[in-house]
């Protein structure tokens, strides 16, 4: 039977290979690949290259490829392990520069690996491999209450723009702005999601029309412009985005276009609502301001995925890998604790202290 | 020495070789490959496919067309020779929906055969020639003017914006959004264009980034789902499209994605001005609702320029080749009389008074 992408977990670890197993997302639509990466150099260059991209994935992938880097290391002495821990670290969060996610994952590695600080090497490395698988079952348990919160947003046969790819292949299982769908699907809510392309890499077209429609939904795929069309005619609901970012203030860095998906909908006077586990909230930036956008090449907008050039030769071309979407375009961040509106900063220390309890 | 786009005219007639010359747009920017069409039905195709493009150069085309039809009829039978105008007419109105200078101009060469209509067959032969010559030299003229107009909205060194191709391409010369940047670089005016690509048919890329990096100026490439960031940044202090039909209430039909631009803008607090000639407005109808808009093979989404398939198989996709901006968005309407502003109705009834004049 031909593999579908609903058989494969995003991430997984292989702890009989010790390695970081992957959906090549590169490859999608037309090829289902799997990639087994065992060194942290492939791992690095697997999130650096989109293989495995969507902020969740990249969190997952990071803290088990930290794990990987060190369980092998054969020393005794705690010092020598901790300084070769923080090299595998740095060197990991230097892969990607917007989503928090990576930082926040890599950080709940090293405090672990304090923790253990006192025990011996080998408790330690137990300890990284316990928190890797943690992270990532989480990560599934995130997402699913995610999409139970953001499902009672929304009325059975509605229609729902999203953006990228906030999906299963961003995460582990559900997505974040598609666990509302998922969901929904498995309860027959019949819902009517149009996907974005999302230039220049496609993330929209190649992967989230492709998951859904592998999972039997009504996937309509449209060009990035063609929002404003579709919202026109009253075709869309709600819009569901995941997020990258999210600053105290609620300004949300995600997928370049969110912003203009947030603004459009705006004007008709249609909610936007951003799914964000937790662990993309960086309470330490006050204002979407201040956090880092990538910027890629040129090419990607000029020459790639194309047969021939597709602009002229020597154009200058800006590309910037994501946007920053005001809070006040934004009607709620759905987090796995629920949903939060305006004033965010106070809303989300409520959440937080949810967490806590 | 190498061909420019510079030395080209984008619509001209061969008056040696009986024959509509155009540049194929469809090749650019890879090859400029020049199209002499003789025959009808070539021209109803190059139409058709995009080989010639743009309100302006839409209608100029179907002017010289139809009297290329009709030029080497041979009958001195007046009723059998209007019949067969009335059919070539009819034809190639059936090109394109969406722009009204197709009708317009039809609509003009057939006002001209009946007014001479009591002559002889050659001197409505002679009347639609001399006409087509008129439409397309009116068409230089009148997108110099819109560009006086628009010139005076911006200062030097802005930030302009344009989407999709409304340039030197769609018209004979200047075109119409590019206009005030042909006439400011004239001057030294120093602007700084970003271009949006305008998927699906990378009419942004392919020819508006081209023909101004032609011409010297100072262009950044963009996706269309950038404009969001670019105007974030405060890079861009006015945006200048171009429309394929305006309703007399001011509402416009443009290329897919104006509405987008237009939305994002007003959030931004960004002027935004349609640069139409008079011949595009169309006061038989009152609003946006009532515009044909074009629908196209979604191929051109998921198959069309890629060296692959990008999407899933089987996938439904959407694609509008227009879309309506509200009037509302729209700061003002650069026409060759003007720049007309709300209440549209009132403002055009005065200018189309003004052209009567």
């Amino acid at each position: 039977m031909r593999k579908t992408i609903l058989d494969c977990d995003t991430v997984t670890l292989d702890e009989e290979n010790g390695a970081l197993v992957i959906v090549d997302q590169t490859q999608l639509p037309n090829r289902i690949e799997m990639l087994s990466l065992t060194n942290i150099e492939d791992i690095w260059e697997a999130i650096y290259l989109l293989k495995v991209r969507g902020a969740p994935a990249i969190g997952v992938s990071a803290a088990i490829g930290v794990y990987l880097a060190m369980k092998d290391i054969q020393t005794e002495d705690m010092g020598l392990f901790m300084k070769r821990f923080k090299k595998a670290k740095e060197y990991l969060a230097t892969s990607r520069p917007t989503a928090v996610n990576l930082f926040w994952a890599l950080d709940r590695m090293e405090a672990v690996a304090y923790k253990h600080g006192e025990g011996s090497v080998e408790e330690v490395k137990e300890a990284l491999h316990q928190e890797a698988v943690r992270i990532r079952e989480e990560d599934i348990e995130v997402c699913r209450r995610i999409g139970e919160h953001a499902l009672s947003l929304v009325q059975p046969q509605a229609g729902l723009l999203t953006h990228c790819n906030a999906g299963k292949l961003a995460a582990v299982k559900y997505g974040t702005a598609t666990a509302p769908m998922y969901l929904g699907q498995e309860k027959g809510y019949g819902f009517h999601i149009y996907v974005d392309e999302t230039r220049p890499l496609l993330q929209g077209a190649r992967l989230t029309a492709f998951e859904l429609q592998s999972a039997g939904m009504d996937v309509t795929l449209i060009c990035d412009n063609m929002v404003g069309a579709v919202m026109k005619k009253g075709l869309i609901d709600a819009v569901f985005v995941g997020c990258d970012r999210v600053a105290a203030n609620g300004d949300t860095a995600n997928k370049i276009g969110t912003s203009v998906v947030a603004a459009v909908a705006h004007y008709y006077g249609i909610p936007v609502y951003v799914c964000a586990p937790t662990s993309t909230i960086d309470m330490a930036l006050s204002c979407g301001a201040e956090i880092p956008i990538e910027e890629r090449s040129g090419d990607e907008i000029t020459e790639m995925w194309y047969e021939k050039r597709m602009a002229p030769q020597g154009v200058k071309v800006y590309n910037p890998c994501f946007d920053v979407t005001d809070h006040e375009l934004i009607t709620g961040i759905v987090t796995e604790y629920g949903v939060v509106q305006e004033p965010y900063e106070e809303s989300f220390q409520k959440i937080f202290q949810k967490a806590i309890l």
